[in-house]
């Protein structure tokens, strides 16, 4: 199995030690991480540096197998406090669009983030709330319609109020978004969620996919965005250092529950029908990510923010047709059935 | 001149004598709308029936002249109280996709509404607020990127609050949005919407050229969605009757502020990349569309929304790609300039 390069889960390899495959040197420097190692924000630094590096590793080995591109990276740096590493592969031959982001930002909250975090439950004290935010972030959409796109973030935030007192959590999530509904395809990427979650708990799948479901709705259209996966915000219990080996074990599954999907279908042959059903279920997406989605809507109202990094999850193409409507009973009818009442897939 | 059909200005014709011409029957009874015909909710019916009608057969003349496509006419009814016109002509010769859609609807105004009309300082007692909302509105994406897209939208709003308290305003607006620039067809835009705010006072056209250059903002990009217009909203003042008179006037304006540049383009030639250019403008039209657009959020979060009818204002097919810059130099690049920096045309 191709996989066996990476350290899926079970290893205890420290994250620190894989910096020379990243994709760019660290925002934070390496040196501090290492002295800092012990500090969370340094190892979810590390963290999603190694995952950065192995899921555009992994794509990039599928890409050029058939000829085609190899991720751009940029770095970047925030005037206001930190920054990122873009990496972006466009109009490649099995990716056409693919984004996978890593940012580790400070700053003081814009005063809209302040406000959902408390609608949300969160108790801070004062208006100027200074902020560490570090995670991973990725959009796949592949050019064949028989490939489904992925998404996955994985993040860490820290506040700090007018008083001192500081605050942590986690959240983050994998969910699939296919144009054609292939069962054993979603099953099994339900299973490698499932399995990565129930090391930490057999409680959490259940809850984190119902999340899911209930996160990525397209609400007007009274459809899901695609057959879910896991998705959670808020994480901080039982203590930090169980919560970061969740959401390690998480992020360390992206791989395996993605790529082999790439692999079976990558060569599928499919039609100019198909290609446009493809194109107008991503103008859904384009409407998910802009009119309901929190990570966007904090990136973009975040002053200083890189839209380019935030927008790479919108894909190359898009269509919008006013009242299309799936052939009943048609391949196209069946996915849609599954977007309005999510089900149970493992 | 093909417009002398129409009744720019000057008659003093009643809309409801047009009625024959009409896409289809008015959402309100056209017996009640005689009848109520000092009514400014049935004036404003009458209005917007005639506009629909005068716009879409203006369209659809360009159109058929290229041997294309005819409106699609979809007349519906909202189970809270009022209804719509929807006419669309999708994947056209010269319109790849042009909506223009008549709106009457009654209802319960949604929370969020309520809170953004206080914020604009309504004084308005309670929360369950009656509203009546009538308009027309359209958008325009023509095939050719020589050809601009226009949108337009004039509305009138009624609410009651709880102690029986009317309020009622009006609102609206049209702006261009060119792919390439060409500063003799701006002038020529910005000229006949001057034309129509300087019969009802000279202070109209620049207070509202502003405006317009204010709220078509992309603000994470730090550019204009076009080259602007004219736009509106909580006009109240003289009188009813004049507000009526001054709505009335812009939106006779629209068809000749706009054909002739679709006359006058849409045979030009054009290249794989000048097409590539408008499809990645598009894309940001839609940004602005789905994330700072209020009439589209408030559509959208109305319950019972029609939301085709709200999302035909997207365009048929939109791109995005990872960090684009025009050549410096380039007729792109002058569009982008324009954009940062909004002019004044006449």
């Amino acid at each position: 199995c191709q996989f066996s390069l990476f350290n899926f889960g079970g290893t205890k390899k420290l994250d620190l030690d894989s910096s020379d495959t990243w994709m760019a040197a660290p925002i934070t420097d390496l040196e501090h991480l290492k002295e800092h190692r012990d500090d969370m924000k340094c190892q979810v630094e590390a963290l999603i540096m190694r995952i950065q590096a192995e899921v555009c590793q992994a794509l990039e080995k599928e890409e050029l197998e058939e000829g085609g591109k190899k991720f751009q990276i940029d770095r970047w740096l925030r005037e206001q406090g930190g920054g990122g590493i873009t990496c972006v592969l466009q109009d490649g031959t099995v990716f056409e669009k693919a984004g996978v982001n890593v940012s580790v930002v400070t700053g003081i909250l814009p005063p809209n983030a302040v406000q959902q975090m408390r609608a949300r439950g969160k108790k801070m004290k004062g208006e100027s709330l200074k902020f560490f935010a570090a995670g991973v972030s990725s959009v796949v959409h592949p050019r064949n319609p028989h490939v489904p796109t992925v998404h996955f973030n994985y993040r860490y935030f820290e506040v700090e109020d007018e008083d001192g007192e500081k605050q942590w959590w986690f959240g983050g999530g994998t969910d699939l978004t296919p144009y054609y509904l292939v069962e054993a395809d979603v099953i099994h990427f339900h299973k490698t969620l499932k399995k990565a979650c129930d090391q930490h708990g057999k409680q959490l799948y259940p809850k984190y996919k119902k999340w899911c479901d209930d996160y990525f709705s397209v609400a007007h259209r009274g459809e899901r965005r695609g057959v879910g996966g896991i998705f959670f915000d808020d994480v901080d219990e039982p203590s930090q250092a169980k919560c970061f080996e969740f959401v390690k074990t998480c992020a360390d599954s992206v791989v395996s529950s993605y790529v082999p999907l790439v692999q079976k279908h990558k060569k599928d042959g499919y039609s100019y029908a198909e290609r446009q059903w493809q194109l107008l279920r991503r103008g859904r997406y384009v409407e998910f990510n802009l009119i309901y989605d929190r990570g966007t809507k904090f990136g973009l109202y975040t002053p200083g923010a890189r839209y380019e990094s935030i927008l790479m999850s919108l894909p190359l193409i898009a269509r919008w047709e006013y009242m299309h409507a799936p052939e009943p009973g048609s391949k196209e009818a069946k996915l849609t059935e599954v977007l309005k009442k999510p089900q149970d897939w493992v």
